[in-house]
């Protein structure tokens, strides 16, 4: 893609599968659930989505970390795991302490010397200060905006316009960097400038809204940069 | 459990997946796709329906033939199949030629009988209109209703509130019957009575919004009617 990258004036990151790998609860379910570790953490991610999705449109608002609990109990319970209390304390326990992409540190270090960094996430605000700081991330933003507020979850429009607001910059100047195809799509059908992380080799979205950059880690944001 | 459902005036069916088996699809992708007929019915089914929840979330409604064949191509990308534009074709043809299952005609004849009856649908109104005439389901119904003019899908509450408005009744004289879990928690979040079609033994939704009966199939419903 060609695109010139020269009116972005600040970057805004998704936090959950873009700077910190959701999969890396899986070590932990393996060892709870030997031979189950792998279904277990997608099922479980694959239902905290959909729930953030059907709860925002039943105008029903729970937190994600209610719903990550949610999703986690129905993800044990579909594939017939008993989850014991303590159990479920300790898996949850380690959404807060999730590893960031390897490349990311070394990649925010040095896009916070040429621009203003910021997340943007469904995360609770809580949750979202826990996991910033359990990786010693966050000195590199200047704002961590999460949904919470609002009660309605990405990619409802007025999500991406927090960003908007809380770097007093319009959408055209302001870059969205997500590895979340559907969440990309969300931010370009705002009209934000989209970075899709695409590190897996995953098949796009095919929304019909393609995000302006197509990437495959967080280094390769900085010669795109004016 | 042990509710009476002495209050119903009318019942109102989801189609996809309730009356009809979204999965019939899969005896034509198998012969158009061998070995993969499986995966690609799930994938295609999986993608239409976050497509729409997507969408309704953006503001950006696309309607469900629309995203049906969007779903599609992504499935077949994902699955790595090269999809031909007639395969395509015969694919998205044959959505519209959906079997019911098997004893939707016998069930919808009885209670058509005891109470009018109504379809309420992410469907197009042409999709709906064509599967439900290829099956000669038709007669049973006294309304069929679609999304499209909302311009939102399900769970969005005003979905359901289409069915009060069309049978001019009160959500808690009106029975709402889906096999989609999703569906049936957006109903009793609405307020409708609701009876979750459980027919293969799924784990039920973790939302906290249970449904007023979980039954096996659609002849289970008379016996709940006054």
């Amino acid at each position: 893609m060609t695109k010139s990258g020269s009116a972005i004036r600040a970057l805004v990151f998704d936090a959950y599968g873009t700077l910190f790998d959701v999969t890396s609860v899986g070590a932990l379910c393996e060892k709870k659930f030997p031979g189950h570790g792998k279904p277990l953490t997608e099922l479980w991610r694959v239902k905290q989505l959909e729930y953030t999705w059907l709860c925002s449109l039943m105008g029903r608002y729970q937190d994600f970390w209610e719903l990550t609990a949610r999703g986690l109990r129905f993800a044990c319970g579909a594939l017939g795991l008993a989850l014991e209390e303590n159990t479920f304390r300790d898996l949850m326990e380690n959404y807060l302490r999730l590893a960031p992409y390897p490349e990311v540190p070394e990649a925010l270090e040095r896009l916070a010397h040429r621009l203003p960094l910021a997340i943007l996430s469904n995360g609770s605000p809580e949750m979202l200060l826990q996991v910033t700081r359990y990786n010693q991330l966050t000195p590199y933003f200047k704002a961590v905006l999460s949904v919470h507020d609002l009660g309605i979850f990405k990619p409802a429009p007025q999500v991406y316009a927090l960003a908007e607001r809380a770097l007093d910059l319009p959408r055209h100047s302001i870059g969205f960097v997500s590895s979340n195809g559907w969440d990309a799509a969300g931010a370009k059908a705002f009209g934000l400038n989209v970075f899709w992380i695409n590190r897996f080799s995953r098949y796009p979205e095919t929304l019909g809204l393609e995000p302006d950059w197509e990437i495959r880690t967080l280094l390769d944001i900085e010669p795109k940069l004016p």
